[in-house]
């Protein structure tokens, strides 16, 4: 059997099963089912941080990434730090429809939050990086992003002495702990803490009937029956795995360019044109525009798109305002974040550059 | 008399009379006399924020105006706020030279610091506004900056409820609270509160006679004896006055380009050419690269340029070392911030615009 047609396979079954675990569960009607049902297709954010493998979470780890994670002397400018396109303030992105990098260059894709992205089976729209650690030395590189190297780095976080004293608080135990790879894995570990635990919907899960209304918890019913949940489900409601965009109906050029083949540029394998990962939909409601492409302004419409392109269903506008309203009782509690003090640079501090 | 010659002998009467004090202060030679002497030239940062004329400093505003200066939907781009140029976990400055803005324009002029801004005599480098509400609207609408309209930024704002009910909040007792005006008196009541009280140099003054080591102290003799403090003086070690950059030699063309007059182009006298406000002085080792013009990558450059090109005086080596050591005295406790949670865009809310 070719690969192709493997993996076709794979997606029918994956949809066939989670269908089915819906059907049956929707089939009993009563509000304990709709509870019941939720409860085996989710699973609440929790409230404490996360474990990451091969990377202890310690407060000192924490303040490293975050500082890290503010500070736009990681980028070639001076001007974009990691906080530019995943504004902690805004959901974990920014203004959009796609990210604006070194050179005033319009990046291809809409940022992707960093709140409960640990919780993703893999990063970015597509998947490419594994973890946080992996995506974290993405955007640091890429030449329409921020532009700078592992070198430029180095050399900038070397040339003061407070980021070298934190990086040897945060890795007490290594003899040279200024590398590329630790300031990744600072950020992992300061991202694992940007977790949104106690949403309305969490409560529900938790067994609080009363956390949802009755237009969310229609919502939620309509989500699970027409079949939304068969890709966005788990803790995050989404980011598990990987579906086409598209499967009933191919979706206009605007939302879904034909130059942006997805996946398949990480795989190579034909059936992965145009797939990506399901996007996790916790605090969707703070995260407009919506897709890959940005280009879906409002979560009323996202849902329109995302039923008549992947389900092939036309909602009513009840139906669609009720989905809407249980997607808004996915946005949970921001941790309080202070904002970090940024070592002072030194004469050793490579210069800000502009050049494209 | 003619109108410049009128203000080129106020300028020698001011450096006279500040010149004078030094000297009988430092006449006495004693550790007494010299904090006698700071006593006269200067004054501490309070630890309570001030008030501001015509504009009551209130929890509301001041959390309004918090929101507004870290929300980059107050430019057109939708990526650079307030705090983009001027970064609170960097001293309240980027990372220079001059400022990176809208369509990756770079700026004329370094971003002068928000920090302790509040006690300037005037805003922006050349004082061309009396106070930090009419700083405030300038950034905004500036097409090498923030490139807004009042009109883009009011519809930004009425579009979201959030800002809707922090402005009734902030201004309770106005029929039609959300105003361009209104904006930049709350950014100016969270600017008030941006204050670095107890910096060793504040301990000192207030009678601490260990607050400042010895290298400091001669330090600080010499900043009084040389004449530095004749232009910088009072609360902010500068920003009271205005003195031209160069009264004894004129700098080179990097760190005095001609194309920029200074306060020339406010005031249009001809004595005001190449006539700057005295770099206010706190925090400055936080500040890198100083000037206007974003030139001089460290403090000692600086400390030996301003010797030179403003009092006539080649200082030694330990001199200028002396002076660093002052001038590091100078770095207060930054106020801790908690990073805000900005109000969710609605349909309504104007979309990105990266048109240069």
């Amino acid at each position: 059997m070719k690969k192709s047609t493997i993996r076709e396979l794979s997606l029918v079954y994956k949809l066939c099963v989670l269908s089915v675990g819906v059907l049956v569960s929707s089939a009993a009607g009563a509000t304990d089912d709709l509870m019941s049902a939720a409860k085996e297709a989710f699973e609440p954010i929790p409230s404490v941080v996360p474990a990451i493998k091969d990377n202890t979470v310690t407060h000192e780890k924490v303040e490293l990434g975050k500082t890290l994670f503010f500070d736009p002397r990681l980028s070639a400018s001076g001007i974009i730090s990691c906080n530019t396109c995943h504004n902690l303030g805004a959901g974990g992105v920014d203004a959009g429809p796609t990210s604006v990098g070194h050179g005033w260059q319009r990046g291809p894709r809409r940022a992707p939050t960093v709140y409960n992205a640990v919780f993703n089976v893999a990063q970015f729209w597509d998947g490419r990086a594994a973890d946080l650690k992996a995506q974290a030395t993405g955007p640091i590189q890429a030449s329409v992003e921020m532009n700078a190297t592992p070198d430029r780095v180095l050399n900038t976080l070397n040339s003061m002495t407070d980021y070298v004293v934190m990086f040897q608080k945060a890795f007490p135990n290594e003899a040279r702990p200024v590398t590329f790879d630790n300031s990744a894995k600072a950020i992992e570990a300061f991202e694992a803490t940007l977790i949104t635990p106690a949403a309305p919907f969490d409560q529900y899960l938790k067994g609080d009937e009363h956390a949802l209304d009755d237009q969310q918890k229609a919502g939620l019913k309509l989500f699970m029956e027409k079949g939304c949940s068969s890709c966005h489900n788990g803790i995050n409601v989404g980011g598990q795995d990987y579906f086409p965009f598209g499967v009933v109906e191919r979706p206009d050029g605007t939302l879904l360019p034909s130059a942006d083949k997805g996946r398949f540029a990480v795989t190579k394998v034909a059936s992965d044109e145009y797939v990506f990962r399901a996007a996790p939909l916790r605090n969707v409601a703070l995260r407009a525009p919506y897709f890959h492409s940005g280009q879906a302004w409002s979560l009323k419409q996202a849902v329109g798109v995302m039923s008549e392109t992947q389900l092939g269903a036309k909602l009513s506008d009840k139906e669609e305002n009720d989905i809407v309203a249980f997607l808004n009782s996915l946005t949970g509690q921001l941790p309080k974040i202070e904002y970090p003090r940024l070592p002072t640079r030194s004469d050793a501090t490579p210069r800000p550059s502009l050049d494209k």
